[in-house]
C-alpha cells in the first residue's frame, strides 16, 4: 500500500483514492469537527478533485464553508452536504424509499441524497406506515418496480417486515429515533427490524440514512458492472 | 374489610372472595411453590368450592396434585391448571386471539384457556404474521366479528401493529419470548407493541397470555353487565 | 381496497377513513413535523370535514396553526391539540382517570382529553398514590362506577396493582416518566406494571395518556355498540 | 490493624475479629468456593470458636460439611448453614419480615434466619401482597409492633411502597427474582423499591435475604445499646 | 379510615395525618409541579400548621413562593425547601452523613437537610473517598460514634462497602450521579452499592439523600422511642 | 389476495407461493415447533413439492422427520434441514463468507448453505479475524472476486468494519454470540456492526446466518435478473 | 497514615502527598465543583507547591481561577487545566496516541496533556481509523517505536483490536463517545474493546483520556524506575 | 506480508509467527471448538513447535487431547491449557495477583498462570476484598514491590479502587461474574472498575484472566528489553 494514497492535514488523514477501492469516494461525518478543520478537508478534497458528501452537517458548519467561499450545496431537511466538484457517475437502476411516518422523513432524505449523489434513481414514498395498511398497499406495485427497497421508520418499526414480505428485491431497514418513552431514541424499531420473521433485509444503525444510501449504491453498481 | 375474607394456610393467604371483588376467582402461580404448598393450596380452595385456574404448572406439579385425588384438569401446551369443582358464568361476546406464528401457540393457548375458563367463547385464529400478510387478510372478516382480540407474537410483534389498524375492537397485545439474539427473550416485540404507531391497543407482560385472558374477560363481562 | 381512502400532501399520506375501518378518525403526532407540514395536514382533514386530534404539540406548532386560521384549540397541560370541524358522537358509559401523584397530571389529562374528544365523560380523580392509602380507599366507590379505569403514576408505578385488585372493570395503566435516577425516564413504573400480581390491566408506552384514551374509548364503544 | 486478626488458610483471609469490629461475626458466601475450600474455612472458625452463618449453600456443599464431622445446621429452603459453635447474644425487639407471596418465601427465610442467628426475635407475616390489599390491612397492627420491618417481593415489588406508607419503623425492602419475561429475575421490583415514592425505605440486592437480616440486626442492635 | 386526614386541593390530596402515622409529616417533590399547584399545596399545610420539607426545588420555584409571602427558606446546594411554621421535635443520637468526593455534596447536603429538619443531630464528612484511603481512616473514630452511618458516592461507589466493613452502625449508601463514560447517571455506584461483599448496607435510589436522611431518622426515632 | 395461496394446517397457515412474490419460497424457523407440528408443516409442503429450508433445527427433530419418511438432509454444524423435492434454479454470481474465528463457524455454515440452497455458488473463507491482520490481506484478493461479501464475527466483530474498507462490494455483517462477559451473548459485535465507520455495510440479527444468506441471495437475483 | 498527609478545606480533603505514594500528584475532577470550591481547592496546592492537573474543566471555570490570580494554563480542545507551579520529572520512553478519526481528539488531547505533564513524550497520531487501513499501516512503524499505545476510538471502536494485533508494547483503549443511535453514548466501542480478539490490551472509562495517560506514566515510570 | 505466516487447516489460519510480531505465540480460545478443530489446531502448533496456550478449555476437550498423544498440561481450576513443546523465555519482574474473594480465584489463576506461562514471575494473594481492609493493608506491603498488579473481584469490585490508590505501580482490573442478583454476570464490578475515582488502573472483560495476565506479560517485556 501507497502512502500517497492519503493526503496528511495532521487532524485528519484523508483517503484519496477509496472511490478506486471501494466504488465510493470519501465521506464526511461533520459532527465532533470543528469548522477550521471541516474547510480544511473539504479543501483538501476540492484541491485533489474528489467529489466529497458530509453528513449530519450543522447549519453553522455549513455557514462557515460558504464564507471561506467552496462550492458546496445543503440540505437543511437531510443535513446532508453535497460537493460541486469532481464526477460521479449515473448508475442504472432505482432505489426506493419508503417511511412510516412523515416524521421519518429527514432520515429518509439522508438516505435518498446519498444515493442520488452517487449515481442512483430514486423513487420517494413516505408516510405508508402499518397502521393503515392500505396506504402501503396502494403504492405496493410502483415500490415493486425498484432493485433495492430502503424502508425508514421508527417507533415499532414494523414497515421492514411488512415490506419485505411483499417485494423479492433487497431490503435495507433503517431504524429512527422518532417516537418516545420506551422507544428508548430507536432502539425499539432496530430490535423489531433485527428480529423480522420476514426474510431478504438487513439494518442499518438508527437514524443512518447516509448507510443505507450507500448500501444501496453498492447494490446498485452490482447490477451497472455486470451488464 | 372482614378478616374472613382470607383463608390463612401459613405459607399462603387464600383470598376467599376475589371474584365478587373484581370479578374473577383468584388464580395461583405455579412457580417457586414446592408442591406440598401448591396441593394445600388447591385443597382450601376446594373446600371452599371456590374454582380456581393454575399457571406456568410443570408436570411434576400436576402429578403430584393429581396423585393427591384433586379433581384438576391440565393442559400441557398451556401448562394451565383448571379445577373441576365451583362454577363460572358463561359470558356472551367473543374474544379472538391470534398468533404471528407457530411457535407462539403456547401462550396463546394460555390466553384461550383462560378466557375459556372464565367464561368466554374463544376464535383461535394461529399462524397470521406479517411476513405473509395474505394470511391475516384472508382471516380478517372474521376477526372482525370479535368483541376483543388478542394479539400474541415474538420476534419483531408487528402483528398488534397491524391488526389493530385493521379493526375497531380492543386489542390486547402479548409479546413472546419467540426469537433469539437481539429478541432478548421477548425485549424486541414487548417494544414494539408498547410504540405502536397504531392506537387502540395494550400490553401485557412477555409470555403473558394469562393476563391478556383476564383482560379480555374483564372486557365482556361489561358488555354482559350493560345488557 | 380502494385509493381514495388516502389523501396524499406528499410528506403525508392522510386515512380519511380510519373512523369507518376502527371507530376512530386520524390523529396527528405532531413532534417531527414541521409547522408547514402540520398546517398542511390540518388543512386537509378540515377539507374533508373530518374531525382530527394532535398529541404531544408543541406551544410553537400551535401559535403558527392558529396564524393560518384553522379553527383549532389547545390545552398547554396535555399539548392536546382539537380540531373545532367534524363531529364526534357521544358515548354512553364513564372512564375514571387516577394519578398517582401531582406531577403525572400532564400525562393524566392527555388521556382525559383524548377520551372526551372520542365522546366520554371522564372522572378525574388525581393525586391517590399509595403511599398514603387512605387517599385512595377514601375515592375507592366513585371510581368502582367507572366503566374503564386508567392508572396513571411514574416512580414506582404500584397505583395500577393496587387499584387493580380493588375493582372488577378493566384498567388500562399509563407508566409516567416523573421521577429522577433508578427511573430510568418511566422505565420502572412500566415494568412494575408489566409484572403486576394484580390481574385485570395492560400497560401502554410511558407517557402515552392518548393511547390510553383510545383503548378506553374502544372498550365503551363495545357497551354502546351492544346496547 | 493487627495482623493476628486474620486467619490465613491460603485460599481465604478469615477474618476472626469481624463481630468486634462490625458487630457480626463473618459470614461465608458458599457459592464459588468449592467443598474442600467451605470446609476449611468452617474448620478454622470452628477452632477459633467463632459462630459462622453460611449463605446460598448448595445441598451437596451442606453433606460434604457434615461427612466432614462439622457441627452445622442447614435449611433447605432458605439455603442458610449455621454452625452449632460459638455464642451469639440475644436482642432485644421484633423484626417483621413480609412478603408478598409464596413464592417469596426463600429469600423471606434467608432474612428470618439470619435474624435469628444474630440474636433477634422475627415475625413472619408471608404472602399479604398488594393484589388483595385487605391480606395486608389485616394484618396491619401485628406488623407495626416490630421496630423493624423487611418487605420482601418478586413481580412489581409494591409491598414495599404500600407498607412503608402505613408505618413509622424503618423499613428494609428486598426485591426477589419471583416473576417472568420483564420482570428481568428481579429487575422490575429493584426499580419500583428504588423509585418508591413512600418514603422510610431502603433497598439491599435482589434475592439478598441475608443483606436485610443483617441490616435489621445491626438497627435493633442499636436500640439494645442504647438501654 | 377517615376522609377528613386528606386535604383535597384538586391536583392534590394532602396527607394531613402521615406523621403520627408514619413518624414524618409529608413532603413535596417538587419537580412536575407547576408553580401554583406548589403555592397551593404549601399554603394548604400552613393552613394546616403541619411543617413540610420540599425537595429538588427549582430556584425559580422557591423565588414564586417567596412572593406569595409563604414563610420558608431554601438552600440553594441542596434544593431544599423548608416551612418555617409547625414543629418538630428534637432526637436524641447522631447521623453521620459522609461523601466520597466534593461533587458528591449537594446529594449530601439534602440527606444532611432533611435528617436535621425531622430533628437529627449532623455530623458532615465530606471528600474521604477510598483513593485516598487514609483520608477515611483519619476520620473513622469520629464516624464510629455515630448512631447511623449515611455512605454518599457517585462513580465506583466504593465508599459504602469499605466503611460498611469499619464500622457497627446501620449504613445506608446513597449512590449519585457524579461522574460520566460507563457510569451511565450513577447507575456504576447504584450496582456497585447493591452488590456490596460488606454487610449492613442498603441503598436508596441514585441521587437520593432524602430518602437516605428519612430512613436514618426513622432509625433514630427507634432509639428515642425506646428510651 | 387469494385464500389458496395458503394451505392452513390449523397451527400453521403455509404459504405456498412466496417464492413467486419474493424470490425465495417459505422457510421454517424450528425452534418452539413440537415434532408432530413440524412433521405436518413440511409433508404439507412436500405435497405441494414446495422446496422448503429449516433453520436452527435440532437432532431430535430431525430424527423424527426422519422416521416419518421424510426425503430430507440435514447438517448438524449449522442445524439446517433441505429437502431433497422442489426445483431451486441456480444463480450466477458468487457469495464470500468469511468468519472471524473458528467459533464463528456454525453461524457462517448457516449462511452458506442457505446461500446454497437458494442457487448460490459460495466461497469459504473462515478464522480471518482482526488480531492477525496478515491473515485476512492474505485472502483479501480472492474476496473481492466475490459478488456479495458476508462477515461473521462474535467477541468485538471488527472484521466488517475493515473488510468493508477494503472491498466495493455489498456486505452484510453478522454478529454471532461467540464470546463472553460483557459480549453479552453477541450485543457487542451486534453494536460494533451497527455502528461501523466503514460504509457499504448492513447488519442482520446476532446468530443469524439464515438471514445473510436470503439478504445475498436477493442481491444475487438482481444480477441474474438483469442479465 | 498521620494526619498531615491531607489538607482540609472543608468541602474537600487534598492529598498531598499522593505523589510519593503513586507516584503522580493528585488531580481534579472539575465537574459538579463550583468556582469557589475549585478556586479553594487549587489554592491549597499552591500553597503547598504540589503540581496539579485538572480534568474536564469549563471554560467558565477556568476564566474564574484565572480571575483569582492562579498560575494556570487550560487547553480548551482537551479541557486540561495545569498548574505552573511544582515540579514533575521527565520520564525516558515514548508514549504513542492513535485515533480513529478526527472527532476523537479531545479526548486524545486529553490523554496525550495527562501524560506529557506527567512527564512523557508523546507521538500524536490522529485519524488512523480501520475503515482505511492503509492509514494505519502507512504509520505502523512509528508507532511500534514507542513503550506504549493509546487507541482511542469511537463509533465501532476497531482500532484497538487491529493495532494490537500488530505491536508488542502495551496498548490502552479508549472508547469514545463519538457516533450515535445504537453507538449509546460510547458504550458500542467500550463493548468492543473489551471483547476484543487481540490481547495484550485494557480499557479505560468512555471518554477517560485521563486515566489512559495517567496508566501509561505509571508504566513508563516502571522503565525509568529500572533503568 | 508473506503468506507463510499462517498455517491454513481449513477451519482455522494459524499465526505462525505472532510471537515475533507481538511478543506472545498465539493461543487458542477453546469454548466454540469441536474437539477434532482443537487436536488438529494444537498439532499443527507441535508440528512448527510454537508453545501454545489454551483458555477456558473445557475438561472433555482436555480429555480428548490427551487420548490423541499430545503433550499438554490442563489446570482445571483455571481451566487453563499448556502445550509442553517450544520454549518461552524467563523475565525479569514480578506480577502480583489479587482477589477480593475465594471464589475469584478461578480467574486469578488463569491470570496467574498466563503470565507464567510467558515467562514472569507471581506473586499469589487471595481474599483481599475490601470488607475487612485490614486484611489488605497486612498485605500491602508485599504487594507494593510488585511491578504490575492486577486485581480480580466480583460483587461491587471495589479493591481495584483501594488498591490503585495505594500503590505506583500499573493496576489491571479484572471483574468476574461472582455475585448475584444485580451483579448481572459482572457488570457491577466492570461499571465499577471503569468509573474508578483512582488512577493508573485498566480494565479487561469480565471473567478475562487471560487477558490481564498477557497486558502484565507485555508490561513486563518492556522492563525486560529496556535493561
Amino acid at each position: 500500500m501507497e502512502k500517497d494514497q492519503v493526503r496528511d492535514v495532521g487532524y485528519a488523514k484523508l483517503d484519496m483514492t477509496r472511490c478506486a477501492r471501494t466504488g465510493c469516494s470519501e465521506t464526511v461525518y461533520c459532527p465532533g469537527k470543528n469548522r477550521e478543520q471541516l474547510a480544511g478537508i473539504m479543501e483538501a478534497f476540492r484541491e485533489g478533485n474528489v467529489p466529497v458528501l458530509g453528513t449530519k452537517c450543522a447549519p453553522e458548519q455549513f455557514d462557515f464553508l460558504r464564507e471561506r467561499g467552496l462550492d458546496i450545496s445543503y440540505d437543511p431537511v437531510s443535513r446532508i452536504l453535497t460537493s460541486g466538484w469532481g464526477k460521479v457517475e449515473k448508475l442504472a437502476g432505482l432505489v426506493a424509499v419508503c417511511t412510516g411516518g412523515t416524521a421519518d422523513i429527514p432520515v429518509a432524505e439522508e438516505a435518498c441524497r446519498t444515493a442520488e449523489f452517487f449515481g442512483c434513481d430514486v423513487l420517494r414514498c413516505f408516510d405508508v406506515g402499518v397502521a393503515g395498511l392500505h396506504r402501503l398497499l396502494g403504492r405496493i406495485d410502483e415500490i415493486r418496480k425498484a432493485d433495492v427497497i430502503i424502508a425508514v421508520a421508527g417507533m415499532e418499526g414494523a414497515l421492514g417486515s411488512v415490506l419485505s414480505g411483499l417485494v423479492s428485491a433487497p431490503l435495507i431497514a433503517v431504524p429512527t429515533s422518532v417516537g418516545y418513552g420506551a422507544g428508548f431514541g430507536g432502539v425499539a424499531p432496530l430490535l423489531a427490524m433485527l428480529n423480522s420473521c420476514a426474510e431478504g433485509m438487513s439494518v442499518v444503525n438508527i437514524d443512518n440514512g447516509f448507510g443505507a444510501g450507500v448500501m444501496a449504491c453498492r447494490i446498485l453498481r452490482l447490477i451497472n458492472r455486470k451488464k
